[in-house]
């Protein structure tokens, strides 16, 4: 059951989205954010892999029979770039926006057609740069969740924030 | 200068890509791999991140102008589509296919329009499974660099191997 999000750490939270930017001020360890769905569908994995990651597993339900996936899954990238639209659009509402400085993946399970993911969020640290005082780090971890429960993504990631403007 | 693959670790290597399938018995710590080169427009920036990762400093010279980026910069997530792409398509012929189990990724720099990316990979570590001898997993480390040797992605994955079938 994906959990909903309603109010988390005292922000705001409006169907996976806060009312306005969150500056590095306003971000605290322990801070949740939950994102819209995004509906998987065979036709968009085999789109995704035939430009980006082009192998037997990711373009057919026939050629993924019998590999490692034994049926058609989404790449990896594809999962990766779903999470991000989530985030960007509906998740995480960093003001200036989301940019990665460095981010960990892992894949526990293949992402599947008709996969409704939902990507959760958790703020792990918050660190105002010593050198540049206007700007900070955010760390993020954040799974990315089917229908089922089932983590299709693991994701830690390291992100520029930035000051609220004096 | 891009390094140009001739022979790497006792591996023939034909234009960043080798004859035939590497199976876990054929690659070995300090194997390197060069891949061809893909080379990004602007119009290829937008319309990715109008679809994955739609904020201003992805979308457009104009939007991009008074952001962190200070001009147009492709989206993380583009540069490591590219970057997979490159790796299956002549990168890195592992026999049954890139399956990546966890990733690590770093940006040092942003990835721009007109970008010639090739990608340098190096086997960094090769274990055979205990529980499942006929399968093992490699460590690849590699980096997304463009004509003038920008580094613009690093990459460290942990890849699923089989063992040549018997």
């Amino acid at each position: 059951m994906p959990r909903l999000s309603s109010a988390y750490g005292g922000i705001e939270v409006r169907k996976g989205s806060v009312t306005s930017p969150l500056w590095l001020d306003d971000i605290q360890v322990g801070n949740q954010f939950t994102s819209d769905v995004y509906e998987l569908t065979a036709d968009s994995i085999i789109e995704f892999a035939s430009e980006w990651d082009p192998q037997p597993f990711h373009l057919g339900e026939e050629s993924a029979r019998d590999t490692f996936f034994g049926g058609l899954a989404a790449s990896g990238w594809h999962t990766a770039a779903i999470t991000m639209r989530l985030l960007v659009t509906s998740g995480f509402p960093v003001a200036n926006g989301l940019i990665g400085a460095s981010i960990e993946l892992a894949y526990p399970t293949p992402t599947r057609p008709g996969d409704k993911l939902r990507v959760h969020l958790e703020v792990k640290d918050v660190t105002r740069s010593k050198s540049r005082p206007g700007r900070g780090y955010i760390t993020a971890a954040y799974e990315t969740v089917n229908q089922h429960g089932e983590v299709r993504q693991r994701t830690m990631a390291r992100l520029l924030s930035f000051a609220r403007p004096s």
